[in-house]
């Protein structure tokens, strides 16, 4: 990667989980090999990298260039073109990482037009980092990333059942901050009912929780249940009439709802990323259904031994038919591990 | 750590695996900040790092400094002591990283005692490079390494016992290497009746193949094992008199083995590093018996489900109680992972 362009990927990365519906993007304004200028996306409705790059300036951006991570935009949004902006002040070159997919998109052309010079330098780590944004505007669902922590051999807890505190902090702060990079977090009716979970986004500082979304079944909410005290309303999927005199507090959907529908459902709500946390049950349709993107697997340094609780709830009868996945990234949380795998 | 003990520590890593029971060493000569020798310790019986860079100089020692990751040696063994170099070719300085446990070993005593500066400059990753060269010394038992492939889900195979290239290439690959660095093998009677395994280290240029140990219980041997054309004779330890026919193409010890006595045997019969393959009964019972060092567990990228090939086949009944470890490496291996653990 250039080392402006890595710059600029690096002002995106900084940003990654606060831009909404919106990817993180990173701008750097370079002339006579000085960077003049950078900035970035801040949050969705705000001005784009592109603008914050220029307005940061203090001399002038005639004849610089622009690196950005992502294509600049040439529609009015939220926000006018950015296109516009950059020819405006009389930028001469551009260099953008990632095409942007969004039909709506068309920089690139837009700034050819007008007599600019632009170079399309594409990087496998950057293209990664936005193909979230863009998968779901060809899928018409939201991204869906699973989620579980297990022990070294497998097993989502003792067979007894118990399973607090599998991981160390530094893997339950990172859930955290998963959550809060998610527009929607998903958990079954067992679950719910069983954990009473409190579904936030706990961050340094705030963070931003997900929507949550529960598979309920025919399960019965109560009235003392952690969600109540959300900040956002959850939506409750339920084949139980009787949840229907929480409607004041809930989106109660009554009916059976297959997982590809609840998908769409959920798209057309606006949600473009969903986190689903289990239990095995939901992680195994969503895994059979090809229903996922990414899973997340955090590993502790831990043997369970024979126990029930495992990730996948069905068997295979031959090597093929086994789940194959790619491992797309490791990370080391302490003693635990981050195995982030997408389909193979 | 200092730059000088980097370069060293560089070195000594170059010959990891192929100085037997000697660990790998590494030294650097400086004077008046120039790297004036290097060398490394290439092979059991063969000069020590610290003669290899002396011999490296071509220019006088008179008042260098010398960086060796492990203590110098100052006893007569296969070579003489480095001290005695060290002291002769007038080196004014000595700087080590690794206390070298084994108690005939004083080399920081006696060059102090002539006059030289010596330090000892201890690092948290060379004293670990060291751990399994000197645990033994303690212990009078092999240091042992479990090894296992499994899925992503913590099965060592499908329900069916189909199992073969679980892991890609660079995993197998790899567990070639670790076979090359230990001594001797180990594998229960089930795997080498059931998969007839060759039991060799199958590297580039050759490798150094363990000692085949089978822990046969009362199978019977056969005239067709893989293991017959092993370039070492195996260690065979069985119930099962019948299996004496073999006598002249094994070594045949008839008995009840508790693991801990056959770890002696093992010892007693010169091997310091067991490497156990499995399956999982046997793994179980070393972990069980806390007779490990390291665990290796490579994972493949794979979801098996439901299965009853596990790793550790008893329960727990709390989360006390369950194997705890420690997470020592992990490394990407194509997209298998091997992950390496220590006890807790």
């Amino acid at each position: 990667m250039n080392r402006y362009m890595s710059m600029a990927f690096e002002l995106a990365r900084m940003t990654a989980g606060q831009t909404g519906k919106n990817p993180a993007v990173g701008a750097v304004i370079v002339k006579e090999g000085k960077v003049i200028g950078m900035g970035a996306h801040l949050g969705y409705g705000k001005p784009h990298a592109e603008r914050q790059a220029i307005a940061s300036c203090s001399e002038s951006t005639e004849g610089a260039d622009i690196y950005v991570t992502l294509e600049p935009c040439s529609h009015y949004g939220k926000t006018p073109p950015c296109t516009e902006a950059i020819i405006e002040v009389g930028i001469s070159r551009v260099f953008y990482a990632a095409k942007d997919l969004n039909p709506k998109v068309s920089g690139h052309q837009v700034l050819l037009d007008s007599g600019i010079h632009v170079a399309h330098t594409p990087d496998a780590i950057i293209d990664r980092f936005y193909a979230p944004f863009f998968k779901h505007l060809v899928s018409k669902r939201p991204n869906v990333t699973l989620k579980c922590a297990t022990s070294l051999d497998g097993r989502l807890a003792l067979d007894d059942g118990t399973s607090s505190w599998i991981t160390g902090e530094a893997a339950r702060s990172d859930v955290h901050n998963e959550r809060h990079q998610h527009d929607a977090i998903l958990v079954g009716g067992g679950t719910l009912l069983h954990d009473d979970p409190k579904l936030t986004a706990r961050i340094e500082g705030g963070g931003d929780s997900p929507v949550p979304v529960i598979l309920l079944g025919h399960g019965e909410l109560s009235d003392d249940q952690m969600i109540l005290r959300h900040p956002k309303r959850a939506i409750i999927y339920t084949t139980n009439e009787a949840n229907l005199k929480y409607s004041e507090n809930y989106d109660i959907r009554i009916g059976e709802w297959p997982l590809d529908a609840i998908l769409e459902d959920l798209y057309a709500q606006g949600i473009s990323s969903l986190f689903v946390e289990g239990g095995s049950t939901i992680l195994t349709s969503f895994i059979k259904q090809q229903l996922y993107d990414r899973i997340l697997i955090y590993i502790a340094p831990k043997i369970f031994g024979e126990s029930r609780h495992t990730l996948y709830k069905e068997q295979f009868s031959s090597m093929e038919e086994s789940v194959h996945l790619e491992l797309i990234d490791v990370e080391k949380l302490g003693s635990d591990l981050k195995l982030t795998y997408g389909k193979a």
